[in-house]
């Protein structure tokens, strides 16, 4: 069965998507730790971020810094961090998290609840900066 | 001022070691989240990971996986979680820390405490499975 991020990228359902290429796709988080954490994901599904082929693995870094350059210039961050946990949804996604302190990257504390102008209004500010 | 992380590149002080080329190295966090959480960083001492040339960036990832692989068959985890924060040392590190929890990879929460023998010990093993 396709993950809920192939449906995302086949536009089955809807996604607040920032980026797109052939083999890559950014969209929002719609349970966020915080205002502008994205999520990249590879087209192809695969579960494991280790499991994928040296070339695509590679290409998620480059691609995640196009779409991290966008949340810095839009956000207000020191930084973008990276998380990969996968221990949910099975097929490899890496968290931009837009970091002020340490505990805005801990997954075990309750997500921000956005509604869907809120998140759209994000998505259209991290675009006008790619 | 180098790092404390090309201090443990170039051995001017010790690290637990556990895999090097001309452009990576791989060892132990002395301050572990879990046992065999390690840090992949790029010879190169640049800040912010974003700010790594593309080729640099790539490559990290394909580096990190062969580590995490070896991981994987060393350490007992569901799998390899990955994060890059860079709020503390300004060095590009990406945490690889194995995984049975979401709370696992929660940086807030108090660091094991590991004698050099038992951080010794823990990098034979992740090397042996290189």
């Amino acid at each position: 069965m396709a993950s809920i991020f192939t449906k995302i990228i086949n536009r089955e359902i809807p996604g607040h998507i920032v980026a797109e290429d052939d083999d890559y796709m950014a969209f929002l988080d719609i349970m966020p730790l915080v205002r502008g954490h994205v999520l990249v994901v590879p087209k192809k599904e695969v579960d494991y971020i280790f499991d994928l082929d040296d070339e695509v693995l590679a290409g998620l870094n480059v691609f995640a810094k196009k779409v991290a350059k966008a949340i810095d210039k839009s956000i207000k961050c020191t930084r973008v961090g990276v998380a990969v946990i996968g221990l949910e949804v099975p097929h490899v996604h890496v968290h931009l998290v837009p970091l002020n302190t340490m505990d805005d990257i801990n997954f075990t504390k309750p997500k921000l609840k956005l509604n869907d102008d809120e998140l759209a209004d994000i998505a259209v500010r991290i675009k006008a900066k790619l």
